[in-house]
């Protein structure tokens, strides 16, 4: 079997450092280029890409996709910043390459992407759900956007299964004990030194819990993503939001 | 809207007695019968009982069964013991009676289904999976039915996916240290006074590591399910077998 | 070698009949005397009783005691409602009866008192010491008396031992996201159907991580205290307040 | 207040060189010396070192050792590879020094030596103690020391109290389900990619479980226990064989 070949852009920053050893020590992968600020992206059609990993900033994502779409490279995208507009002209390169696939991720970590959709799954058939998400406490936001995001997920579900809210008879609290209240899912935010990122989703209903936790020690855990949305994007035309897409949850 | 007609089977039961009770509470349903040891089946008829839960014994549930796919009232079956003839014979009732729907499910406890389903969904996608159960000390086997269960379910997972078996470079260890191996999967049991059932699947990837935990302190855990069955098996007509199969995993 | 007589007070409460129990169970005691509301003090000292178990309310807690104190009786005091005047009275009589010894304990569940043992021993070793308390959603308190108590301790400890305030670099934070504050250690509060009593101690520092949890399940985890307690009692002259004196910390 | 004056040796291996960087950190010591292999020894009375933090190699520790003792020099010992005839010679420089203190320690994490002595002083008032360790996949022994002689620590704790052994009604069990057996307490380890060095000791008694988690994710976990052990081996004389002996566990 031939191997895919891909290229990375932004080879120099600290993911894309990273995404070059990962795809040149993958199997099925031939790394063709490891473009930095600066180097022609004409090497990726001179190269053969078949997949580019665009992992540099919102200041030349634009530029990058527009080349790779417009040459039929299938992209798998880690940059952030993306707004309606850009999605709009993004769309708009597509539906003029129709058999180009592109990726966007906000996070390619498998763990995370599991763990939110896990507890998104979940949620509608337990009375209470509560997050609890602890981080190093060099942190200055709280809490993380991660776990805003899966209380939000998680309050989605429910309120389109129709769930009730969770019960709870507190009647005298001190300030901040029940935590924040996230589209009314309450989130709990731990700093302690030694810890890294972490994430638990506590499930309760009668007579049972369950419980699903995610914790990240480096930014490594990525690379499983990216070359997962490389291997799939090729066969997957237009636009695709999120990495939980192309995991099979069957 | 008009309230689901739901009569219990073995009522007197531990489950039963339970069942009855959850049935009674559902503001969606009225319990229309509950049938012990002797009562007669034409009760169901009678009161126009549209689902019988069956919560009776190997020894009694195949009448049950026959009576009530005869008469087009569905089922939620939670009596154990099923084989291939008794399924087959099932089958055959429930092919003269095309619109009749038959849930069976060895776990009514939504924890446990969802603890199962996710470890399956996930398993192909880490490098590595064990399993942990944590029992009672008076528990007579090792590992739990469950666990082990669980840990064929992520075996065939990972080997349909075509998953590397996962890294492991131990080269003394002493008698059981590494757990036992179900299929290639490491399951370890811990008994352990004040405990019930609990399961920990602990899944791990480059960087991250990923934990589902079920902590079961209770059978009423088997209420939500028995419930949730009861509603959607009026609209699945023929045999489903798995409580996993009435939850949206989408 | 003889057997340790002991009497319970206020046997017919719940607490009380277990504890009827597991005096009668345990073979270096025999259950001498099991009293209830309007049963005579006098069978204590015509039974012979040496120790009494006192559980009853804080109605007649001082008359069961000044009784027991007066006929060198040892107690066991699960009751609660102590004052700094109630202490006097006791004290006072104690003094009469300098070989008569009394246990005062506000939790008798050895597991809870270890999880506060070993907080407070910790906490000063580490940077940064957060509790996360769990509890089922009938509890109308938060945090739980227990967990403040535990921050009140281990803020102490800390204290007392120059420790710096915890690192946290939060600037921006939803309303609770970060706790309450109790003396300084952010507590957390989750309230989830399922749970029943539950609490977390983690200690961050540099590179790692200490966790201490405590799980109740049932107050029939009062009784290995209840019964520690009065063995050791009995050697014991004067007042000891909390179990935690009792246990050997070396 | 005057700084402590303290020297490194070893001060090029991997946990030397953060030695140096932690000592040049804390406000109250001052890094006097920092000495690699080929180093002159002379250099420690020269610089009027205090503290001589020993982090070489077995072939060197004895003539280092020897050297400090002889000149009055306190020493905090990370180099293993101790017998008996080596403790032997060491306190025989010691008895010529009588106000000279020494510390070895096998292990320098706050951490890991607070998780043991918990593990000690809780393990005689639960009927079940297991302990689970779990570790990269490179690790190649199962268990891993730490448990072992945790699993040691907690059998002779319950032997000295005298405390029966654990429940267990396991009648069938596949092989190696129910963990290793040291010295009667199962010990099971999980090796799972993304995890570094975590125990975990589980103790259960009558309706209640007591756990107590270490998680180590850097050596750099050493520090603050190689601190502490400088601050106060100082006013220390003699041999003291590990860090536990320098915490208040009061």
């Amino acid at each position: 079997m031939s191997k895919l070949r891909v290229a990375v852009l932004g080879a120099k920053g600290r993911i894309g450092a990273e995404a070059v050893k990962a795809v040149d020590a993958a199997e099925d992968m031939e790394l063709v280029a490891a473009l930095g600020r600066g180097d022609k992206l004409e090497t990726l059609a001179e190269t053969g890409a078949q997949v580019a990993v665009e992992l540099t900033t919102p200041a030349s994502v634009m530029d990058n996709l527009e080349y790779c779409v417009g040459h039929g490279i299938h992209a798998v995208v880690g940059t952030t910043g993306w707004t309606d507009e850009r999605l709009a002209r993004l769309n708009g390169w597509l539906s003029n390459s129709p058999e180009t696939g592109v990726l966007i991720a906000p996070n390619f970590s498998i763990g995370a992407v599991l763990n939110m959709k896990f507890a998104q799954i979940a949620a509608p058939y337990f009375e209470s759900v509560e997050v609890v998400e602890l981080h190093h406490p060099k942190k200055v936001d709280a809490p993380s956007g991660t776990a805003t995001r899966t209380a939000q997920l998680i309050a989605a579900a429910r309120a389109e299964a129709g769930t009730a809210p969770a019960p709870d008879a507190t009647e005298t609290a001190l300030d901040g004990a029940r935590g924040a209240d996230v589209d009314g899912i309450p989130v709990h935010s731990v700093r302690l030194r030694g810890l890294l990122a972490h994430q638990e989703v506590l499930l309760g209903g009668e007579g049972e819990t369950l419980t699903i936790r995610h914790d990240s020690l480096h930014h490594s855990s990525f690379m499983p993503g990216i070359l997962l949305g490389a291997r799939r994007v090729v066969t997957t035309p237009g636009l695709t939001f999120g990495l939980e897409n192309f995991l099979d949850l069957g």
